[in-house]
């Protein structure tokens, strides 16, 4: 079903996970994207001053929030279109085995002035391990249509 | 050669790139973090009301990024270790074929007052397409270290 702004309320969360890392995808996604022994090379990271062990890119923990929430939200009409953020930390490391869940909250909608067709849904992800500890949080801007005249 | 706070200045540009994405990297990608019909396939995509075509995850986007980021400013120290950031914006669609490269600059350097063995790197990577038009901005922090004494 497709979702549009007047389906969303300020307040509204959304929940997907748990989806589960291996060292082995922390690893090639880095080789990829963040070729860095702290993430490459399990030795090599047990020695690294400030993640003390092998732990996930950044930018593989933003890759999976993003998964999980087209899983989470489903299809904002146009599907999850987002346009940027503000506030993306990363407050822990993500390690091998970690299993990772997002809470998404709807902060804000807010119908554009110029275009009659289309809002902005201003939202919070956190993305959380098996402990409940925030790994990641965000604060992005998804682009969501408003409902067509006569649609159902 | 690792680089400390010390060997930073503000106003310094680093540069990296080309690199240029396929249409079936953009797919590959997008299968695996963000699976939605304008990323994972070029007919749909075609339709598609905000994009008018194939184009890549932001996500995706924001990871090459960081792998020309690693490339153009080598190992700060403890190599790139990014705390998050603030304004990641996707200006414009990013499509197959493009040849995207970055510019980073140094916008503050700040030692902490806690911990007397590091300081923070505030700098402005802008993501660029073969036309010099702005794909993505992202302003981030980095943890670099200070220069040991007796360091050469």
């Amino acid at each position: 079903m497709k979702l549009y702004l007047e389906d969303l309320s300020v307040g509204q969360v959304f929940h997907a996970g748990p989806q589960t890392l291996t060292a082995e995808a922390i690893i090639a996604f880095a080789r990829e994207f963040d070729p860095q022994p702290f993430h490459t090379d399990p030795v090599a990271a047990a020695a690294h001053p400030v993640f003390h062990g092998h732990c996930a890119s950044g930018w593989h923990t933003a890759a999976l929030t993003m998964r999980m929430l087209v899983q989470a939200v489903g299809d904002l009409g146009w599907g999850v279109v987002g346009g940027g953020g503000s506030d993306l930390s990363w407050l822990r490391p993500v390690r091998p085995s970690d299993a990772l869940r997002v809470e998404v909250k709807v902060l804000e909608l807010i119908p554009s002035r110029s275009r009659a067709d289309r809002g902005t849904a201003v939202i919070r992800s956190r993305t959380l391990n098996q402990r409940d500890e925030e790994v990641q949080v965000f604060t992005s801007r998804l682009v969501v249509p408003r409902r067509p005249h006569g649609a159902g």
